[in-house]
């Protein structure tokens, strides 16, 4: 990709800028980061997974961000810090070229209701919509093409990139990042049957997102049925993820991509769901509980730990045999049983 | 949520509009709806699950919509109903604020082709783009920033909520809900394959929708490669949902979040398809089949009843033993036979 | 579905323009196509699908387009082609009205950022934005409120239908298909955890697209963390699949609706990933390779072939006794083999 605004800074910069130990020459400058196999002589690389210790002799790098441990075997200046990771994080928001952007303003093509309150530095893209009512935090970022709806109101710092639906009456805290495509606060599924056919139940309730919420690219958060859809400070969300009404996530969970959740139950805090996982209605997992990938969970959880479902991919040819015996377990299962009591009798 | 109108109605008038026997002061004023627990002295409450009986007795609703059965345990005034969760549907539907709104005209900054045909009391939203060849019924509402194509055409009622994309040649009932981000007529999946490469298939039917269909938001409808995708009356289909081309879907079945057809399977009338579910393509599922959360169905089901596939999500040390006991299941199988043959034998 | 503007050929003219051999009336016009069962008599249909050959006797086509070897039961005007359906797929795109619309040119309430450069005939549609520094090559069409972010490049012949987002700094091929809701280039999902909370990994990289890719209706394709996610050339993504950061997949390869991929995963050429198929991060998915829909891969697969997970859909009733017996499967194992050993003792 192009960057427009290639930012460049010296290690010392750098060194002092993450409290890190620099073992190098202070003046060297930097203008980007990289992996330690492909960061050329101008850009910092970084070590913070054991696996790529082997790439870290033969680096090009200017400099390499790594714990102190692996500091003697490093070839070029160091930079030594005791969560390399956590370092390689601050320095791409430093690096980022968004992050330096000075605010556009409010795009003439943009149509913003004379009610609407806007806070300092607001930028709103061009051919954006802002409804009556909404109420937009300072710093707050606006992208092309979204939509924010009557009555909502965003935190300080957020940004929505571009085509960002915000549905009327949400409330989103401060630093929120909501990636283009995403929907937050469209109707729940909610119909009450007469026995022949559906009748809408309005979804009255909002959504609350709390602070440094981030949602990916086409996910959705429906609004609360009566109460509030509720999402806890901290709360990453990948793309294509949906929360079904009512749901509640607790701080600093993460959902991967394509994860479903249905309607009412709650997620507690510091949880994490793998990629595509499911969650029934209604349920309550507890805190600290990891799901793995495509798993489907239909009951409660509440003891902290891993949880898995499904069955890994194998050869269609052999599948094919397995899936039929799966069909058979009970039966299975029972003449195993007969056989050993035969034995035992 | 701000509610910007705030209706309220007396217990007499929400009595006659649900034809309910009111039991207590037909003068008393509610301005909302809540659940049993959280309603305040403002407020109606209904029970429509037993689960929820418990909640009775402590309520500070202004009144309750319950069953008759009930009556005798309510605290406070009641409004008795066979079916007080329909009565709920429709009371959700008198207290929305969205419902109440004037149609607003078309703003000015909506594009809309002067071919376009537009009914009575139509409001197209802010930068919303109306293509040549429209036809928009009569109380159609167009949100902001919505595109509807080339000789589209939709029903009287119909609301698009922001965002939402109608692609050309696409027909949409009366009364139908298509929430944000939703896309209907979008191409179908199709090429052929010479050997080394992949040629499009030009997707040339549409995408018919009866009346009272509503789409999630974040769903996809692809369009028809010859003859058009049919999506019957009363159908419900929730957030994120993918409709490959050639679906066909009876009328009043329901599909949750993340449900994905693929091409030319036909769902029949009253079909419940839970949160994730897949239907391969080419299939035919009968009237009134429910399939339950994330169950893969590769081949056509006929009779009514409920289905399933998967496993349930268990501690992942314990899974991860069964799954590879899954991939010798024919095996198992195999050998549990020989030993029963060995012990009549 | 309406079509705007009906083609009309000969039968002639379509034998030369597919190098068919003509039997029949060479002047007989057709207007467009359908299937062999609801072709009319201005219509072409044809079989490609030996399932369908029983509708061959009875069809109203004007002519047929079929393999050689089926001919002589061909009962009205034929085009003989050895692969019919390669044939059907250049003449969908022949009768497609889409195809033969003149550009419309830039729109006036297209916001186009002065230093964006545009090609020969670009069509630009109303409300659709274009920033700074973006390039679009000749016959670029952007559909409207479409928005192409800062610094992006589309190929000559690309199209982006109604309501795509392109975000900053995405690179995308020749003659690139992008449908309506889908956005190519968010924030992969990347997070440092400092034990107590979550620090965001600004995403830095890219999205490269090769030419000739079509991506369907609300499907994401996220941007690398430090270098490009990568796209190869001819591949072909349907709606609602999501793409994360880093990703690599080779020319030639399909992927069907709903499928996830996680972080870093490569994915070789003339690969076939189901509906919904999961594929976990860091995998490397050999050339070749097809999995089968909803199957979750959670491991490398080197060696082509076809390949699945999972369980297929039965009675709940007759599922529920299966689901429980699976999380016995390692015990119902170890039974097995000790029954055996006792035999055998």
């Amino acid at each position: 990709m192009t960057r427009r605004h290639s930012a460049a800074f010296t290690l010392a910069e750098l060194a002092a800028r993450l409290d890190a130990r620099l073992v190098g020459d202070a003046d060297r400058r930097v203008t980007g980061l990289a992996t330690l196999r492909e960061a050329g002589p101008d850009q910092l690389a970084f070590l913070a997974n054991r696996a790529y210790l082997k790439d870290l002799a033969d680096t090009r790098a200017a400099a390499v961000l790594l714990h102190p441990q692996h500091g003697q075997t490093c070839p070029v200046a160091r930079l030594e810090l005791d969560n390399p990771y956590l370092g390689y994080a601050a320095l791409s928001r430093l690096f980022d070229p968004l992050a330096s952007r000075a605010p556009g303003g409010v795009h003439p093509s943009a149509v913003v209701d004379p009610s609407a309150r806007l806070g300092e530095r607001v930028e709103i893209g061009p051919n954006a919509v802002i409804e009556a009512g909404v109420s937009l935090g300072d710093d707050v970022v606006i992208g092309p093409g979204s939509v924010v709806g009557a009555d909502s109101a965003i935190g300080p710092g957020s940004r929505l990139h571009a085509n960002v639906t915000v549905c009327h009456g949400v409330v989103i805290g401060e630093r929120a990042i909501l990636h283009s495509g995403c929907v937050i606060g469209g109707d729940g599924f909610g119909f009450a049957h007469d026995g022949a056919r559906w009748h809408k139940i309005a979804q009255l309730g909002g959504v609350v997102l709390g602070d440094d919420v981030e949602v990916g690219s086409c996910s959705s958060i429906d609004r609360g049925a009566l109460g509030d859809t509720l999402i806890g400070h901290d709360v990453k969300i990948d793309s294509q993820v949906q929360i079904a009404h009512n749901v509640q996530i607790g701080d600093h969970s993460a959902l991967a991509g394509c994860v479903g959740i249905a309607g009412s139950t709650k997620v507690g805090r510091h949880c994490m769901l793998g990629g595509g996982v499911g969650l029934s209605g209604h349920l309550t997992i507890g805190d600290g509980v990891q799901v793995t990938g495509m798993s489907l969970v239909t009951n409660s959880i509440l003891e902290p730990g891993v949880y898995s479902s499904g069955t890994g991919a194998m050869k269609n040819a052999q599948w094919r045999k397995n899936a039929v015996r799966f069909k058979q377990l009970d039966d299975i299962a029972k003449r195993l049983s007969r056989l050993e009591k035969g034995r035992d009798g």
